[in-house]
């Protein structure tokens, strides 16, 4: 079975060395994949995103970790789900609100660090001392509902999902800019009539997209264009070069589209 | 079966995570390490350089999955080869020029996708939904020639090897600098008279590097020296700094070699 | 059996590919954990700081291999330990002084290469061909004796356990920053009268912190405070901020610690 981790802890502590140990001491024939350990410190909302983009390129069963967890020690929840056929173990902040929503079949308990682990646990890595134990708990095949009680109202972030203002605009945001400088914000073609986004122009700040594209590198300028990435999400992107520092933009920052004008 | 990843996707998106997700589901018994997803984005020389430098050091039948991609969707090829015992698979941009021109029985086929794997395509991420997939194809056992044709003149970048000029100096470029600063040049023992290249003189730009080592803390100055690294190219390195910040060397710097003149 | 990777080389290189394509070739049932490659370069000190912090958190029998090397083919022996259950590979330069000095048990020996592999021996890169090859054989089951002579006097550095000056006070340095600015000192609960660390002011530089808390988000404001973190030493730590920021501070720094007077 796989266990993947997520977390704000970066390469350059040994943090998720101690979560790796944990998971094959509690179970030697767990598969860990790291997703990515470069989130910003203690951002849920990057953590959120990343989870939702590729939890379902894994096998059936696999179990997600994601620890982004500011509030640790504090009395939040810890949480363990069952969700489309995967599990995921992490504190109750928001990273679960997107898979909670999206799977109607969502079972969500609240760990009882007795149930999981006999291992003692501090009160500032519970990544190491309750998450990890309990990811591998139910990698080994522990049923969920023995990891403490049923939880509801799991903490959920917004999403940015496209919203139609008083003039028939829509309005999403940029949800996350990846390593190219691509700006990938919350609409998706399902969100317009009959799918068809390239009938709509985008602005993001005073920066108006009218340009679309199939593929990255189908024109030879240096003009960003829209693009259907992916996850599904369309991004603003330029060629070869980052359309974040073309647009001066950031995540959070808000994109409009409205009907382009038949000429 | 080992397959390796060398990508320019970084660790901050779930990219990797993606094809990592995807070649488990195909293949559940695969073993999978990172070679680096730190190669500049784009730089198709680079992962060439990185995958020329440690592709041996596998045990034979491992499958090396490249994605250094910026023509995704754009009509160039995908490609799968065997070589020198290894499996290859990625974009036909140039990563692969090396692998073709020391490994006499290299065999290349352009993939088709249908043939690798049942999975949609997208327009904009070929590592998860091609080259993953006819990797893990491959690593499963399936018979190099039924993912696609054969494929002639495969893309390649030019190496570097020295060449002579008028004057009888020889003439390189610096293939890559690497953590520590060295300064990785493309001359080998193997290009000079007898392998005698403590005979000649190495500059880079205004530079003239006369000293040589046999390993990097033989000496206590800070002056840069001519070393032979561990894949055989001769390096400018300086102990314990940066030669490249010493010499204000950036990869593709021309590097000259003249004989030393007797006193 | 699991092998670990601590090492300096970074992610950008194909340093860290080679050793584990070496791992893999001498063993291939070994399981390949990264613990960390962001090391500063030649930071013999925070390598054994990260190597102290987490190498108990393995299953017992685990190979820690931990290659920061800057004298690399100098006379600096190569050592393999057994201590605490678990057994160690790397150059002896300090790296393993916290090991011997807390583990009784310690048996160290001299690796002569031709006991551990078969392997060409570079002058540059003994990570791939004399310290991997250990690992390796040591995970496959050969006995540490046969790798080569007893070695006494292992290289150790100063761990800045806190000692008491003319005045009463108490003095440790910072041993580590981490990823989130929290000031990792090498004071510990045992080392104050009754385990009563709260009962002490500490200071670094002419910054006195008078806080102390028991989780990281315990109050709201954005100063610092003393917190016993995940690995038992006492830290200097900002909630969502950086310590290490606030007060200026650096590792290696000073930290004195003197008795709260009664009010």
């Amino acid at each position: 079975v796989i266990v993947t981790l997520l977390t704000d802890f970066g390469w350059a502590d040994h943090y998720v060395a101690s979560m790796k140990g944990v998971l094959y001491s509690v179970n030697p024939a767990v598969r860990i994949v790291d997703i990515s350990h470069d989130v910003r410190a203690h951002d849920v909302g990057q953590a959120a995103y990343l989870l939702d983009a590729c939890y379902c390129d894994f096998p059936m069963g696999t179990v997600h970790l994601v620890v982004v967890d500011p509030g640790v020690g504090s009395p939040r929840r810890a949480l363990a789900l069952s969700a489309g056929g995967y599990f995921f173990v992490g504190p109750d902040n928001g990273l679960f609100g997107g898979v909670v929503e999206t799977n109607a079949d969502a079972r969500v308990r609240s760990i009882e660090p007795d149930l999981a682990s006999s291992r003692a646990v501090s009160s500032t890595f519970h990544g190491r001392d309750i998450f990890a134990p309990a990811a591998a708990a139910l990698a080994g095949g522990q049923p969920l509902d023995e990891l403490g009680p049923p939880a509801a109202d799991v903490v959920a972030l917004d999403r940015h999902r496209p919203s139609v203002d008083a003039d028939g605009e829509m309005e999403s945001r940029i949800l996350h800019i990846d390593r190219f400088g691509n700006c990938i914000t919350g609409y998706r073609a399902e969100d317009f009539p009959d799918g068809k986004w390239n009938d709509w122009i985008f602005s993001v700040g005073t920066h108006e997209i009218s340009r679309t594209r199939r593929f990255y590198a189908e024109g030879s300028d240096g003009d960003p264009f829209v693009i259907e990435g992916s996850s599904a999400y369309l991004e603003v992107a330029v060629d070869r070069g980052s359309a974040a520092e073309s647009l001066r933009a950031a995540t959070g920052d808000v994109v409009t589209a409205k009907r382009r004008v038949s000429r």
